[in-house]
């Protein structure tokens, strides 16, 4: 396992819990509502996406309007995953790191 | 717009380039497939969670095989979320603090 | 193999062939587009069930809102499987039925 | 609303209501629980096209293999939605009918 830390989403982690505090919504923040509202928020993305060419997805990031969906889109699943990670108590950098790792092994660089 | 950084993932966007070029997968790449490969993570993450009851989901971590597995699975939503941020030039710690904005006006603390 | 028809979606293919056929869309539905459409809409009947207890999902058919909310999601998860099919040249009726011969081998009854 | 009927799913709601009651799953087959399969099922399916060119997916049926793999989650797929209106007591082909009206009325043929 590499020892270098690849990401830190500790002060996301924080902000998160802050909001959930003061709206009173920890109860609601069980591990299979954030699975099913991840699951609703990478629908949105995809529903972005359905329609489009490879070519018009490439291009994407030259229509604003689009460009700004898209990036809502992903900040919310970004945001449920390090939520049900937090929820959890998986600590993401060192899951990543070890599935880098992992995934070095099955697929090694020609 | 908050100002502090609420995320780094400057060294995973990278590791992630660089294990996509050493083994020459950039032209699998495409927006729509990663989001069609984000799909195929959190439909597993799902599958560990389907026949949980709420309070089993919650006491996962104390069965080391299951807390493993999803250990692996939000590793992979996330590698592959930062990896189609990454293709379609998003700075996802701008995204999330925009978003978080936008909720707490959308959602006003009581 | 049982021999017995399982479910019969002909004229619902027609119907949505006919509807494609009238507003020019077949050109947009290719498989990966229908697959994303899917991944959509599961998607969106996921988001109906997200902060739901157990007892208040079981309970849904007596908020007229929600429950009509609901049935049009699973219309279009069906709508969209349905084409998807239909574009592949899969028989859905068979399909069904040898996994359902798959699974009585796998999960033999007590 | 159309009177003809769309799709009859009768055979197979008993087949997979014996199933389950063969295996004592009943209890299972929760609303949320069978959301979550469902999403399951739909991300096996989008890991079959996530790494396909549009050309690719459409000669998809040439290669008896992926073919299959294909044909199978689109099965499952189709009984965990079935299964969930059963349970949810939605009748599905009324709900095709009703959301292919609203449909016709939003997206009005030239």
């Amino acid at each position: 396992m590499t020892t270098q830390r690849l990401l830190d989403v500790t002060a996301l982690e924080a902000a998160l819990q802050r909001f959930a505090d003061a709206r009173d919504w920890n109860g609601f923040h069980t591990p299979r509502n954030l699975v099913l509202a991840l699951t609703g928020e990478v629908g949105e993305l995809a529903e972005l996406f359905q329609w489009l060419t490879d070519e018009q997805a490439a291009r994407l990031a030259q229509d604003p309007a689009t460009a700004r969906a898209v990036r809502d889109e992903l900040a919310d699943v970004l945001m449920y995953l390090v939520r049900l990670s937090s929820v959890l108590g998986v600590d993401l950098d060192a899951a990543v790191r070890e599935k880098l790792v992992a995934n070095g092994v099955r697929y090694p660089a020609p």
